[in-house]
Protein backbone atom coordinates (compact mmCIF):
# COMPACT_ATOMS: atom_id res chain seq x y z
CA UNK A 1 0.00 0.00 0.00
CA UNK A 2 1.48 3.43 -0.88
CA UNK A 3 2.43 5.86 1.75
CA UNK A 4 -0.67 8.09 2.64
CA UNK A 5 0.68 12.10 2.54
CA UNK A 6 -2.05 12.68 5.92
CA UNK A 7 -2.44 15.84 8.02
CA UNK A 8 -3.89 15.27 12.14
CA UNK A 9 -5.55 18.37 13.77
CA UNK A 10 -6.32 17.77 17.54
CA UNK A 11 -8.02 19.84 19.95
CA UNK A 12 -6.16 19.57 22.90
CA UNK A 13 -8.64 18.53 25.78
CA UNK A 14 -10.36 20.51 28.40
CA UNK A 15 -8.46 23.06 27.81
CA UNK A 16 -8.80 26.18 31.22
CA UNK A 17 -9.53 29.36 30.87
CA UNK A 18 -6.78 32.04 30.99
CA UNK A 19 -6.09 34.81 33.27
CA UNK A 20 -3.77 37.03 33.20
CA UNK A 21 0.19 36.03 33.93
CA UNK A 22 -0.77 32.37 33.20
CA UNK A 23 1.83 29.93 32.00
CA UNK A 24 0.67 28.78 28.52
CA UNK A 25 3.07 26.38 27.82
CA UNK A 26 2.74 24.64 30.50
CA UNK A 27 -0.92 24.35 30.64
CA UNK A 28 -0.27 23.24 26.79
CA UNK A 29 1.98 20.61 28.23
CA UNK A 30 -0.53 19.08 30.49
CA UNK A 31 -3.35 19.03 28.14
CA UNK A 32 -1.10 17.52 26.05
CA UNK A 33 -0.14 15.03 28.86
CA UNK A 34 -3.99 14.77 29.31
CA UNK A 35 -4.80 13.86 25.69
CA UNK A 36 -1.85 11.12 25.78
CA UNK A 37 -0.37 13.17 23.32
CA UNK A 38 3.86 13.32 23.26
CA UNK A 39 4.72 16.65 21.30
CA UNK A 40 7.16 15.90 17.99
CA UNK A 41 9.55 18.53 16.76
CA UNK A 42 7.40 18.60 13.64
CA UNK A 43 4.42 19.49 14.93
CA UNK A 44 2.73 23.09 15.08
CA UNK A 45 0.63 24.43 17.83
CA UNK A 46 -1.86 26.46 16.88
CA UNK A 47 -3.24 28.83 19.71
CA UNK A 48 -6.62 31.33 19.45
CA UNK A 49 -5.34 35.01 19.62
CA UNK A 50 -7.85 34.99 22.78
CA UNK A 51 -6.00 32.70 24.78
CA UNK A 52 -2.61 34.88 24.25
CA UNK A 53 -3.83 37.81 24.47
CA UNK A 54 -5.32 37.15 28.35
CA UNK A 55 -2.26 35.42 29.25
CA UNK A 56 -0.81 38.80 28.37
CA UNK A 57 -3.11 40.93 30.27
CA UNK A 58 -4.54 42.96 27.27
CA UNK A 59 -7.82 42.77 28.47
CA UNK A 60 -8.89 46.13 29.16
CA UNK A 61 -12.15 47.63 31.60
CA UNK A 62 -14.28 49.76 29.79
CA UNK A 63 -15.10 52.07 32.36
CA UNK A 64 -11.97 53.41 32.57
CA UNK A 65 -11.83 54.42 28.25
CA UNK A 66 -12.74 57.95 28.21
CA UNK A 67 -13.60 58.58 24.14
CA UNK A 68 -12.03 61.43 22.67
CA UNK A 69 -14.04 63.73 20.71
CA UNK A 70 -13.00 61.65 17.41
CA UNK A 71 -14.44 58.39 18.82
CA UNK A 72 -17.93 60.00 19.79
CA UNK A 73 -18.61 61.09 16.08
CA UNK A 74 -17.06 57.65 14.80
CA UNK A 75 -19.33 55.95 16.65
CA UNK A 76 -22.30 57.67 15.74
CA UNK A 77 -21.53 56.63 12.24
CA UNK A 78 -20.59 52.67 13.24
CA UNK A 79 -23.01 52.50 15.84
CA UNK A 80 -20.76 51.44 18.23
CA UNK A 81 -19.57 51.45 22.03
CA UNK A 82 -17.72 54.98 22.09
CA UNK A 83 -15.28 53.38 24.57
CA UNK A 84 -14.69 50.50 21.99
CA UNK A 85 -14.07 52.69 19.34
CA UNK A 86 -11.89 54.54 21.18
CA UNK A 87 -9.54 51.82 21.84
CA UNK A 88 -9.77 50.91 18.15
CA UNK A 89 -8.72 53.89 17.75
CA UNK A 90 -5.95 53.87 19.44
CA UNK A 91 -4.85 50.40 18.38
CA UNK A 92 -5.00 51.51 14.86
CA UNK A 93 -2.75 53.83 12.23
CA UNK A 94 -6.04 54.70 10.32
CA UNK A 95 -9.54 54.05 9.36
CA UNK A 96 -9.95 51.86 6.38
CA UNK A 97 -13.55 51.38 6.08
CA UNK A 98 -16.66 53.22 8.23
CA UNK A 99 -20.44 52.39 7.89
CA UNK A 100 -23.11 51.51 9.89
CA UNK A 101 -21.74 48.25 11.76
CA UNK A 102 -18.27 48.37 9.86
CA UNK A 103 -15.31 49.39 11.06
CA UNK A 104 -12.42 48.10 9.18
CA UNK A 105 -8.54 49.59 10.12
CA UNK A 106 -5.12 49.32 9.49
CA UNK A 107 -3.98 48.22 13.21
CA UNK A 108 -0.45 49.27 14.33
CA UNK A 109 0.88 46.31 12.99
CA UNK A 110 -0.43 46.64 9.66
CA UNK A 111 -3.09 44.15 9.95
CA UNK A 112 -6.28 45.10 7.99
CA UNK A 113 -9.26 44.08 9.83
CA UNK A 114 -12.64 44.94 11.68
CA UNK A 115 -11.80 46.61 14.90
CA UNK A 116 -8.33 46.49 15.34
CA UNK A 117 -9.00 42.92 16.68
CA UNK A 118 -10.83 44.05 19.51
CA UNK A 119 -13.07 41.44 21.00
CA UNK A 120 -15.56 41.56 23.44
CA UNK A 121 -16.82 38.02 23.15
CA UNK A 122 -15.35 35.46 25.79
CA UNK A 123 -13.83 38.10 27.83
CA UNK A 124 -14.54 36.79 31.60
CA UNK A 125 -16.88 39.09 33.13
CA UNK A 126 -16.97 38.31 37.15
CA UNK A 127 -17.76 41.24 38.64
CA UNK A 128 -20.76 42.50 35.95
CA UNK A 129 -18.56 44.65 34.15
CA UNK A 130 -17.86 45.14 30.60
CA UNK A 131 -14.29 44.43 28.91
CA UNK A 132 -12.62 44.18 25.67
CA UNK A 133 -9.58 42.29 24.96
CA UNK A 134 -6.99 44.07 22.48
CA UNK A 135 -4.84 41.90 20.18
CA UNK A 136 -1.30 40.78 22.11
CA UNK A 137 1.47 43.54 21.30
CA UNK A 138 3.55 41.65 19.61
CA UNK A 139 2.34 38.50 18.08
CA UNK A 140 5.07 37.06 16.32
CA UNK A 141 7.32 38.06 19.65
CA UNK A 142 4.66 35.92 21.48
CA UNK A 143 4.76 32.75 19.37
CA UNK A 144 8.85 32.98 19.28
CA UNK A 145 8.10 32.85 23.88
CA UNK A 146 5.81 30.39 23.71
CA UNK A 147 7.77 28.59 21.74
CA UNK A 148 10.82 28.65 23.79
CA UNK A 149 8.98 27.70 26.78
CA UNK A 150 7.78 25.08 25.13
CA UNK A 151 10.93 23.83 24.38
CA UNK A 152 12.02 24.61 27.81
CA UNK A 153 9.32 22.43 29.29
CA UNK A 154 9.00 19.71 26.79
CA UNK A 155 12.31 19.04 24.82
CA UNK A 156 10.58 19.27 21.93
CA UNK A 157 10.59 22.97 20.02
CA UNK A 158 7.24 22.71 17.80
CA UNK A 159 6.50 25.22 15.28
CA UNK A 160 3.54 28.09 17.11
CA UNK A 161 1.16 29.96 15.39
CA UNK A 162 -1.09 32.47 16.53
CA UNK A 163 -4.52 32.85 14.81
CA UNK A 164 -7.29 35.18 14.62
CA UNK A 165 -10.16 35.06 12.55
CA UNK A 166 -10.98 37.55 9.81
CA UNK A 167 -13.31 38.99 7.67
CA UNK A 168 -12.71 39.60 3.96
CA UNK A 169 -13.60 41.38 1.05
CA UNK A 170 -15.54 40.13 -1.69
CA UNK A 171 -16.39 36.77 0.34
CA UNK A 172 -18.86 35.71 3.48
CA UNK A 173 -17.38 34.44 6.42
CA UNK A 174 -14.85 34.67 8.46
CA UNK A 175 -11.56 32.22 7.75
CA UNK A 176 -8.36 31.43 9.99
CA UNK A 177 -5.50 34.01 9.92
CA UNK A 178 -2.34 33.95 11.22
CA UNK A 179 -0.96 37.12 13.28
CA UNK A 180 1.66 35.06 14.80
CA UNK A 181 4.11 32.66 14.10
CA UNK A 182 7.13 31.09 15.31
CA UNK A 183 9.39 28.29 14.28
CA UNK A 184 7.58 27.85 10.79
CA UNK A 185 7.19 29.20 7.43
CA UNK A 186 4.61 31.77 6.99
CA UNK A 187 4.33 31.87 3.75
CA UNK A 188 5.98 29.23 1.22
CA UNK A 189 7.66 30.72 -1.95
CA UNK A 190 7.54 28.37 -5.24
CA UNK A 191 9.14 30.76 -7.66
CA UNK A 192 11.56 28.58 -9.24
CA UNK A 193 9.55 25.84 -8.95
CA UNK A 194 7.61 24.02 -12.15
CA UNK A 195 4.39 22.49 -12.26
CA UNK A 196 3.70 18.32 -13.57
CA UNK A 197 4.50 19.03 -17.16
CA UNK A 198 7.47 21.85 -16.28
CA UNK A 199 6.24 25.27 -16.61
CA UNK A 200 7.06 27.68 -14.36
CA UNK A 201 4.20 27.83 -11.26
CA UNK A 202 1.19 30.08 -11.79
CA UNK A 203 0.73 30.81 -8.08
CA UNK A 204 4.14 31.78 -6.78
CA UNK A 205 3.74 32.29 -3.03
CA UNK A 206 1.72 30.70 -0.87
CA UNK A 207 -0.21 31.53 2.53
CA UNK A 208 0.94 28.70 4.22
CA UNK A 209 0.21 29.63 7.91
CA UNK A 210 -2.96 31.57 6.84
CA UNK A 211 -4.02 27.85 5.28
CA UNK A 212 -3.20 26.35 8.67
CA UNK A 213 -4.70 28.68 10.86
CA UNK A 214 -7.63 28.20 8.89
CA UNK A 215 -7.83 24.46 9.26
CA UNK A 216 -7.37 24.76 12.87
CA UNK A 217 -10.05 26.99 12.82
CA UNK A 218 -12.50 24.81 11.83
CA UNK A 219 -11.63 22.63 15.05
CA UNK A 220 -11.74 25.48 17.35
CA UNK A 221 -15.47 26.92 16.36
CA UNK A 222 -16.11 30.11 17.32
CA UNK A 223 -18.78 29.79 20.26
CA UNK A 224 -18.81 27.86 23.61
CA UNK A 225 -16.28 25.30 22.78
CA UNK A 226 -13.55 26.57 24.07
CA UNK A 227 -10.70 24.49 21.92
CA UNK A 228 -8.56 27.23 21.83
CA UNK A 229 -4.95 25.33 21.13
CA UNK A 230 -5.04 22.74 18.12
CA UNK A 231 -1.87 20.63 17.43
CA UNK A 232 -1.23 19.98 13.83
CA UNK A 233 0.88 17.21 12.76
CA UNK A 234 1.82 16.20 9.39
CA UNK A 235 3.22 19.09 7.61
CA UNK A 236 6.10 18.53 5.67
CA UNK A 237 8.83 20.87 6.34
CA UNK A 238 9.14 23.77 8.67
CA UNK A 239 12.82 24.30 7.96
CA UNK A 240 12.40 27.96 6.64
CA UNK A 241 10.93 30.37 9.41
CA UNK A 242 9.31 33.44 8.84
CA UNK A 243 7.33 35.69 11.02
CA UNK A 244 3.73 35.97 10.25
CA UNK A 245 4.60 39.99 9.66
CA UNK A 246 5.34 38.50 6.16
CA UNK A 247 1.44 37.89 5.88
CA UNK A 248 0.95 41.45 5.87
CA UNK A 249 1.25 42.90 1.80
CA UNK A 250 2.89 45.71 1.56
CA UNK A 251 0.92 48.81 0.56
CA UNK A 252 2.62 49.67 -2.40
CA UNK A 253 1.77 46.16 -3.59
CA UNK A 254 -1.77 46.24 -2.63
CA UNK A 255 -4.39 47.83 -5.01
CA UNK A 256 -7.20 47.76 -2.34
CA UNK A 257 -6.28 50.28 0.18
CA UNK B 1 -8.98 9.96 28.79
CA UNK B 2 -11.14 12.30 27.26
CA UNK B 3 -12.06 12.01 23.73
CA UNK B 4 -9.92 14.28 21.30
CA UNK B 5 -11.87 16.36 18.74
CA UNK B 6 -9.84 15.31 15.78
CA UNK B 7 -9.74 16.03 12.15
CA UNK B 8 -7.72 14.33 9.89
CA UNK B 9 -6.60 14.95 6.34
CA UNK B 10 -5.32 12.44 3.55
CA UNK B 11 -4.68 12.86 -0.24
CA UNK B 12 -5.49 10.14 -2.33
CA UNK B 13 -2.95 8.11 -3.38
CA UNK B 14 -1.36 8.24 -7.00
CA UNK B 15 -3.81 10.23 -8.21
CA UNK B 16 -4.11 10.00 -12.26
CA UNK B 17 -3.82 12.66 -14.62
CA UNK B 18 -7.11 13.68 -15.38
CA UNK B 19 -8.61 13.81 -19.67
CA UNK B 20 -11.74 15.48 -20.57
CA UNK B 21 -14.52 12.88 -19.94
CA UNK B 22 -12.83 10.72 -17.38
CA UNK B 23 -15.30 9.48 -14.51
CA UNK B 24 -13.23 11.58 -11.75
CA UNK B 25 -15.91 9.59 -9.17
CA UNK B 26 -14.43 6.34 -10.40
CA UNK B 27 -11.11 7.02 -10.08
CA UNK B 28 -11.67 8.52 -6.75
CA UNK B 29 -13.32 5.47 -5.42
CA UNK B 30 -10.24 3.60 -7.01
CA UNK B 31 -8.01 5.51 -5.90
CA UNK B 32 -9.69 5.41 -1.82
CA UNK B 33 -9.09 1.55 -2.30
CA UNK B 34 -5.74 1.84 -2.74
CA UNK B 35 -4.89 3.76 0.45
CA UNK B 36 -7.20 1.24 1.93
CA UNK B 37 -9.94 4.10 2.70
CA UNK B 38 -13.35 3.24 3.22
CA UNK B 39 -15.80 5.98 2.40
CA UNK B 40 -18.15 7.09 5.55
CA UNK B 41 -21.43 9.33 4.54
CA UNK B 42 -19.73 11.95 7.53
CA UNK B 43 -16.37 12.28 5.32
CA UNK B 44 -15.83 15.33 2.96
CA UNK B 45 -13.94 14.89 -0.20
CA UNK B 46 -12.05 18.32 -1.69
CA UNK B 47 -11.16 18.56 -5.30
CA UNK B 48 -8.83 20.64 -7.28
CA UNK B 49 -10.43 22.85 -9.48
CA UNK B 50 -8.29 21.62 -11.80
CA UNK B 51 -9.05 18.02 -12.82
CA UNK B 52 -12.94 18.81 -12.56
CA UNK B 53 -12.10 21.55 -14.99
CA UNK B 54 -9.82 18.99 -17.29
CA UNK B 55 -12.77 15.90 -16.68
CA UNK B 56 -15.47 18.79 -18.03
CA UNK B 57 -12.71 19.28 -21.46
CA UNK B 58 -12.57 23.01 -20.05
CA UNK B 59 -9.41 22.99 -21.57
CA UNK B 60 -8.99 25.34 -24.44
CA UNK B 61 -6.30 25.51 -27.43
CA UNK B 62 -4.94 29.14 -27.16
CA UNK B 63 -4.26 29.00 -30.98
CA UNK B 64 -7.88 29.29 -31.37
CA UNK B 65 -7.84 32.21 -29.44
CA UNK B 66 -8.57 35.47 -32.16
CA UNK B 67 -7.89 38.53 -28.97
CA UNK B 68 -10.30 41.00 -29.43
CA UNK B 69 -8.79 44.71 -29.35
CA UNK B 70 -9.72 45.40 -25.81
CA UNK B 71 -7.93 42.43 -25.43
CA UNK B 72 -4.96 43.34 -27.04
CA UNK B 73 -5.13 46.69 -25.45
CA UNK B 74 -5.44 45.36 -21.66
CA UNK B 75 -2.36 42.86 -22.37
CA UNK B 76 -0.40 45.69 -23.16
CA UNK B 77 -1.29 46.90 -19.71
CA UNK B 78 -1.01 43.60 -17.55
CA UNK B 79 1.53 42.24 -20.08
CA UNK B 80 0.34 39.28 -20.57
CA UNK B 81 -0.62 37.23 -23.81
CA UNK B 82 -3.38 38.35 -25.64
CA UNK B 83 -4.88 35.04 -26.05
CA UNK B 84 -5.30 34.46 -22.42
CA UNK B 85 -6.29 38.15 -21.43
CA UNK B 86 -9.46 36.94 -24.49
CA UNK B 87 -10.26 34.15 -22.48
CA UNK B 88 -10.31 36.04 -19.19
CA UNK B 89 -11.96 38.67 -20.85
CA UNK B 90 -15.03 36.21 -22.16
CA UNK B 91 -15.50 34.59 -18.64
CA UNK B 92 -15.85 38.01 -16.90
CA UNK B 93 -18.41 40.45 -16.11
CA UNK B 94 -15.88 43.15 -15.76
CA UNK B 95 -12.24 44.23 -14.82
CA UNK B 96 -11.81 45.13 -10.96
CA UNK B 97 -8.16 46.28 -11.09
CA UNK B 98 -5.36 45.95 -13.82
CA UNK B 99 -1.41 46.75 -13.61
CA UNK B 100 1.27 45.42 -14.74
CA UNK B 101 1.10 41.39 -14.11
CA UNK B 102 -1.85 41.93 -12.59
CA UNK B 103 -6.11 41.35 -13.71
CA UNK B 104 -8.07 40.81 -11.26
CA UNK B 105 -11.87 40.61 -12.26
CA UNK B 106 -15.16 39.84 -11.50
CA UNK B 107 -15.81 36.18 -13.44
CA UNK B 108 -19.74 36.12 -14.43
CA UNK B 109 -19.70 33.31 -11.50
CA UNK B 110 -19.22 36.83 -9.02
CA UNK B 111 -15.83 35.56 -8.03
CA UNK B 112 -13.65 38.20 -7.61
CA UNK B 113 -10.30 36.71 -8.89
CA UNK B 114 -7.25 37.20 -10.92
CA UNK B 115 -7.17 35.74 -14.43
CA UNK B 116 -11.01 34.78 -14.44
CA UNK B 117 -9.15 32.00 -12.55
CA UNK B 118 -7.81 30.70 -16.09
CA UNK B 119 -4.89 28.24 -15.48
CA UNK B 120 -1.57 27.76 -17.85
CA UNK B 121 0.06 25.49 -15.12
CA UNK B 122 -0.54 21.52 -14.73
CA UNK B 123 -2.33 21.85 -18.29
CA UNK B 124 -1.12 19.03 -20.20
CA UNK B 125 0.78 20.12 -23.63
CA UNK B 126 1.78 17.00 -25.92
CA UNK B 127 1.46 18.59 -28.94
CA UNK B 128 3.74 21.24 -27.75
CA UNK B 129 0.74 23.65 -28.39
CA UNK B 130 -0.12 26.29 -25.41
CA UNK B 131 -3.31 25.70 -23.49
CA UNK B 132 -5.13 27.42 -20.93
CA UNK B 133 -7.95 25.68 -18.83
CA UNK B 134 -11.05 27.94 -17.62
CA UNK B 135 -13.28 27.44 -14.43
CA UNK B 136 -16.08 24.60 -14.53
CA UNK B 137 -19.05 25.94 -16.10
CA UNK B 138 -21.15 25.51 -13.02
CA UNK B 139 -18.97 24.14 -9.84
CA UNK B 140 -21.86 24.07 -7.46
CA UNK B 141 -23.48 22.08 -9.97
CA UNK B 142 -20.37 19.84 -10.62
CA UNK B 143 -19.67 19.22 -6.94
CA UNK B 144 -23.76 17.78 -7.01
CA UNK B 145 -22.93 15.81 -9.85
CA UNK B 146 -19.36 14.26 -8.85
CA UNK B 147 -21.52 13.94 -5.03
CA UNK B 148 -24.42 11.79 -6.97
CA UNK B 149 -21.80 10.00 -9.01
CA UNK B 150 -19.97 8.87 -5.95
CA UNK B 151 -23.04 8.14 -4.36
CA UNK B 152 -24.00 5.39 -6.90
CA UNK B 153 -20.69 3.76 -6.75
CA UNK B 154 -19.70 3.86 -3.30
CA UNK B 155 -23.16 3.83 -1.79
CA UNK B 156 -21.99 6.69 0.25
CA UNK B 157 -23.20 10.41 0.11
CA UNK B 158 -20.07 12.65 1.21
CA UNK B 159 -19.52 16.39 1.46
CA UNK B 160 -17.73 17.52 -1.98
CA UNK B 161 -15.84 20.68 -1.87
CA UNK B 162 -13.86 22.07 -5.43
CA UNK B 163 -11.38 24.30 -3.93
CA UNK B 164 -9.35 26.72 -5.52
CA UNK B 165 -6.23 28.99 -4.83
CA UNK B 166 -6.81 32.92 -4.73
CA UNK B 167 -4.74 35.67 -3.81
CA UNK B 168 -5.99 38.39 -1.50
CA UNK B 169 -5.87 41.98 -0.94
CA UNK B 170 -3.66 43.18 1.99
CA UNK B 171 -2.13 39.49 2.80
CA UNK B 172 0.65 37.95 1.02
CA UNK B 173 0.17 34.56 -0.76
CA UNK B 174 -2.37 32.44 -1.67
CA UNK B 175 -5.41 30.12 0.31
CA UNK B 176 -7.30 27.64 -1.06
CA UNK B 177 -11.13 28.82 -1.41
CA UNK B 178 -14.39 27.41 -2.00
CA UNK B 179 -15.45 26.77 -5.53
CA UNK B 180 -18.48 24.70 -5.41
CA UNK B 181 -19.77 22.75 -2.86
CA UNK B 182 -22.70 19.74 -2.11
CA UNK B 183 -23.84 18.13 0.36
CA UNK B 184 -21.98 20.62 3.00
CA UNK B 185 -22.47 23.88 4.90
CA UNK B 186 -20.82 26.67 3.01
CA UNK B 187 -20.87 29.05 5.87
CA UNK B 188 -21.34 28.58 9.32
CA UNK B 189 -24.46 30.60 10.63
CA UNK B 190 -24.01 31.35 14.46
CA UNK B 191 -25.93 34.21 14.82
CA UNK B 192 -28.02 33.37 17.70
CA UNK B 193 -25.33 31.10 19.27
CA UNK B 194 -23.49 32.78 22.34
CA UNK B 195 -19.92 32.48 24.00
CA UNK B 196 -18.20 30.92 27.17
CA UNK B 197 -20.30 33.74 29.49
CA UNK B 198 -22.94 33.57 27.40
CA UNK B 199 -22.78 37.14 25.14
CA UNK B 200 -23.67 37.04 22.03
CA UNK B 201 -20.56 35.95 19.29
CA UNK B 202 -19.05 39.17 17.90
CA UNK B 203 -18.39 36.28 14.67
CA UNK B 204 -21.26 35.26 13.51
CA UNK B 205 -20.62 33.86 9.60
CA UNK B 206 -17.66 31.74 9.22
CA UNK B 207 -16.64 30.66 6.07
CA UNK B 208 -16.30 27.07 6.84
CA UNK B 209 -16.33 25.50 3.15
CA UNK B 210 -13.14 28.32 2.68
CA UNK B 211 -11.25 26.69 5.33
CA UNK B 212 -11.94 23.14 4.74
CA UNK B 213 -10.37 24.69 1.32
CA UNK B 214 -7.41 26.15 3.13
CA UNK B 215 -6.71 23.35 4.96
CA UNK B 216 -7.12 20.55 2.26
CA UNK B 217 -4.84 22.99 -0.12
CA UNK B 218 -1.96 22.23 2.77
CA UNK B 219 -1.79 18.98 1.48
CA UNK B 220 -2.57 19.37 -1.99
CA UNK B 221 0.52 21.63 -3.00
CA UNK B 222 0.35 23.84 -5.60
CA UNK B 223 3.54 22.28 -8.13
CA UNK B 224 4.35 18.70 -9.03
CA UNK B 225 2.91 16.48 -6.38
CA UNK B 226 -0.45 16.02 -7.67
CA UNK B 227 -2.59 15.49 -4.73
CA UNK B 228 -5.40 16.96 -6.01
CA UNK B 229 -7.97 15.11 -4.24
CA UNK B 230 -8.28 15.14 -0.41
CA UNK B 231 -10.13 13.20 1.78
CA UNK B 232 -11.98 15.04 5.03
CA UNK B 233 -12.77 13.02 8.29
CA UNK B 234 -13.61 14.51 11.66
CA UNK B 235 -16.26 17.42 10.56
CA UNK B 236 -19.05 17.85 13.47
CA UNK B 237 -21.86 18.24 11.32
CA UNK B 238 -22.66 18.35 7.50
CA UNK B 239 -26.53 18.61 8.38
CA UNK B 240 -27.58 21.85 6.41
CA UNK B 241 -26.35 21.54 2.56
CA UNK B 242 -25.51 25.08 0.63
CA UNK B 243 -23.73 25.82 -1.91
CA UNK B 244 -20.45 28.00 -2.12
CA UNK B 245 -22.31 30.28 -4.31
CA UNK B 246 -23.25 31.54 -0.58
CA UNK B 247 -19.83 32.15 0.29
CA UNK B 248 -19.87 35.16 -2.78
CA UNK B 249 -20.56 38.47 -0.76
CA UNK B 250 -23.34 40.21 -2.58
CA UNK B 251 -22.06 43.98 -4.51
CA UNK B 252 -24.64 45.66 -2.08
CA UNK B 253 -22.93 44.58 1.06
CA UNK B 254 -18.92 44.78 -0.10
CA UNK B 255 -17.25 48.19 0.51
CA UNK B 256 -14.27 46.87 -1.75
CA UNK B 257 -15.39 46.81 -4.74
Amino acid sequence: MPRLTELRLVALPDFPDIASGDDLAALTAAALARGGLALHTDDVLVFAQKVISKAEGRRIDLATVLPSAAALELARTVQKDPRLVELVLRESRRVVRSAPDVLIVEHRLGLIMANAGIDQSNVADPAGGEFALLLPEDPDASAARLRDRLRTLTGCEPGVVISDSFGRPWRVGTVGVAIGCAGFAATLDLRGTSDLYGRPLRVTVVGHADEIASAASVLMGQGSEARPVILVRGLESRAAHQPAAALIRPPQQDLFR
